[in-house]
């Protein structure tokens, strides 16, 4: 190992992420609180920062001595620490991949899917895809083109080149395989509980719960579950996400619906889950490989882990209940805890992904995983895709948007193009229940920790199995060392049947 | 003119600006609500641009094309534009001022200036100046080296040299005649008032006023005095300060003090002031001369004419009492409109500056003027700074601080490298008056309107006298051409007598 070389391509990727993490105040400003008439000027600070950064990232001299060290270690494997290979590694993954976009395609994307979050943004409020199309046509045929170029002299296809950005290595097969495993159980198991006499009463959850004791109440559960706001914030926006903006500074956010209690506070675990993933790594490895998440779908794992499986659950509740009742008083002083976690729990097809429940919601994502591999592969036809969509919805949901907004207008992710980026949820979905279960065995009392509000024990062994990690392992790796075997569909199934069969009294099934 | 080169040094300076918006952003963030643990790596963003652009603004090739525009002009000036010539003149000043310190002494200076006040700060706390003597002495060496190269060839002395950056072409000796003008009828008018029979009620602002009801306050004055919300946001943190972050995104920041109302309210309309100098600059010359503050005096005359001359007037108080009234329900509701506004007119010698009432805030300021000249020619040794301090007190304010804290570390700026910065709050006071006078003369019935609430007639007389001028007028110029003659001690001194005499009762002296 040269370790100069070792040293200079740290430091110029260390430069980079220093740089990304100033594009990324100036965007957390941006959605936080910034007045309105700063978005211009905001958008050519953020446009200067990523050239920048582009720049770094794909310079020649920062290749070959990744190239170089590369090689070495296949010589001098035995003599490089796990963090030195890992570092190698995952910045050359990402130099190749980087040195293969050429700027312009680069910046004509970047151009695009402004536009097309604009336009997209646009037809929804208008109901119309037409106002859209245009947009979208151009954003997959760039989208396209990177992915040919990325492909290009491997054993990849083109979709999966572009899933690679999200999930290293990730190849459709075994996607499908796993789509496949789960789909049909979850069906079942959703026209089951859909076909039970006994239904939670939803309106529980629409009274009247004040936004400022949403916040202080989120905010509480937040630490309490252990997201470390000595390293963090909890914030409001319109669409919650976490960010990064040094090593010990993890913003979340969340938004917040006076007459829908479910939507900030699972959110705001939801986001925390992102964050505590965050707060696990390792500082002295911020900006490198080691210490950086995995892939979407093990970031996605860490937040669907906290949203659902601690936070939908019967012991969350158990600790949760009596405090929820006073915070609110006396809005919940007539409900009982049952009916307010059966509630917490109510599974319903709907047509709108990020407000779906657990079950329903990886239907939302088979879907766009289907059609966006046909948008790419050219199958699918732009003009056709408004009625692929509905068809989809009443095949796998059994019920039929009624409008573009409705339907494919769902989504920005198109827009933007983050075409790949979508099964990265399911992907999450599956891990989560998995390591849930491995932690549960390992840990033992798991449940009646979290009945109690302790959930160090918890964090801990995420922070052992997974968060430490960094990209030392890769995704598959780290699910497989946590909990013995590779990703599978079986813990979800499995925790989504005993979960709600008992809930919807339905347990004869089983 | 050439068109090619000055187009060249405008893109330059811009992009200078631009690094500087977004270093200010995450001070800003820093000062707001950034976790504690992201200091660290905070600092090291903020030092990484102020690098880049310390590079840019030292630039060879910058600065060349500079001083050949300006040769150019010379010869050519009938054909340039007022702001040509502002641009030219503005970024060559600066150019040279960057390019005498070499990068060795600007980060010796960084540096010292962090440890600075890192030991001011525990120095105060622990209120022992020895703990902060040797950071302060080692800010001063510096500061006078700096000084030295920028004054040498000049006709300015060392101090002068340093003063010009916060105060362009400012001369001791004519701000000594102007601070010699307004001590001697200063002192009479405190020990008159301070002898007056009729003594305000101090209790008034002390009762108990809630902080979110404080906030919302000052909000809606900041909003109805004209800083415009859709371009900028008011905020809290411990020490209030106006940053801008874009042509159309300036923050200003207050804080509250639930048991003193005029600390949050001042605060918020003082910052009001500067923002909306900065919100009326012109944005077609944002991160250029014509688009700049002109300088730190005229800057500070703008945030003291909106506290003072606005603020803590009679009309305004005619305007805005029944709305405090319901506003803090029932807090006020014993009290007559005269006594508030005679609390909050109170003149009373006191320690602390940025707690001093109109008259005396300026005793403080020559203080630390006549003091830190002493400094840089080296006549008073650090060693007898807090002596000194204190027998300035006892002379000037009669009272003598009975501690270090209470004493020489009140201010922060000296740890911060801030010398030469005083002055500007006494010029800014001066102007202040002084254009507040041009104003009521020329819009005829100020007070009037002012009383209705309508402050719009004000803030575009600023707005055309002022703001608009950016820095296509020299701050003397601005005071001569809106007001028909130079800076004088006359109208803060009528303004104070005029008041306060009527306040006090002390009319008879008149």
């Amino acid at each position: 190992m040269n370790l100069s070389k070792f040293d200079f391509v740290c430091e110029k990727a260390r430069e980079a992420m220093l740089l990304q993490t100033v594009a990324d105040t100036l965007e957390w400003d941006e959605r936080t609180g910034m007045p309105l008439g700063g978005g211009e000027y905001r958008a050519r600070q953020v446009s200067y920062l990523r050239g920048k950064i582009h720049d770094l990232r794909t310079d020649a001299a920062y290749g070959e001595a990744l190239k170089q060290l590369d090689q070495d270690m296949v010589s001098d494997a035995p003599s490089s620490t796990t963090e030195q290979i890992a570092t190698i590694r995952g910045l050359l993954r990402n130099w190749k991949r980087d040195a293969r976009l050429p700027s312009e395609l680069v910046e004509q994307i970047s151009t695009a899917t402004v536009v097309g979050q604009q336009r997209w943004d646009a037809a929804r409020k208008a109901n119309d895809f037409s106002m859209f199309r245009d947009a979208l046509d151009e954003v997959v045929r760039l989208k396209r083109e990177a992915g040919q170029r990325i492909a290009e002299g491997t054993d990849r296809s083109v979709y999966e080149a572009l899933l690679d950005e999200y999930e290293p290595d990730a190849r459709v097969e075994s996607l499908n395989r796993m789509f496949r495993d789960l789909r049909k159980p979850l069906v079942e198991l959703i026209e089951e509980v859909r076909g039970a006499t006994k239904q939670p009463d939803r309106s529980l959850l629409t009274r009247h719960y004040p936004i400022p004791l949403q916040q202080s109440f989120s905010h509480r559960v937040a630490e309490a579950i252990g997201f470390d706001f000595n390293r963090g914030r909890l914030d409001e926006t319109s669409h919650p996400f976490c960010t990064t903006l040094g090593p010990s500074d993890c913003r979340i956010l969340s938004r917040y619906d006076e007459a829908w209690l479910p939507a900030g506070l699972f959110a705001a675990m939801h986001e925390a889950g992102h964050g505590m993933y965050e707060q696990g790594l390792r500082t002295d490895w911020f900006g490198l490989p080691p210490g950086s998440y995995c892939s979407l779908g093990i970031h996605e794992s860490q937040s669907r882990l906290w949203e659902n499986q601690v936070g939908r659950g019967h012991a969350f509740w158990q600790w949760l209940f009596d405090d929820t009742k006073a915070h609110f008083a006396p809005v919940l002083d007539d409900v009982k805890r049952e009916d307010l976690h059966f509630a917490m729990n109510q599974i319903e097809p709907s047509l709108i992904r990020v407000e779906a429940d657990e079950a329903t919601y990886n239907l939302h994502i088979i879907i766009r995983f289907d059609l966006e591999q046909q948008l790419i592969d050219g199958s699918l036809a732009i003009d056709d895709l408004p009625a692929a969509w509905n068809d989809r919805y009443e095949s796998d949901l059994g019920i039929r948007p009624q409008s573009d907004a409705q339907g494919v207008l769902q989504d920005v992710h198109w827009s933007a193009g983050l075409i790949g980026y979508f099964p990265t949820y399911t992907i999450g979905n599956l891990a989560s229940a998995q390591l849930y279960d491995a932690a549960a065995l390992d840990i033992g009392d798991l449940e009646l920790e979290i009945s109690r509000g302790n959930f160090q024990p918890l964090l801990e062994w995420l922070g052992k199995h997974v968060h430490s990690r960094g990209q030392c392992e890769s995704g598959d790796d780290i699910v497989k060392n946590a909990t013995g075997k590779p990703l599978e569909a079986t813990h979800l199934i499995n925790y989504l049947r005993t979960k709600l069969r008992r809930l919807y009294g339905t347990e004869a099934n089983d």
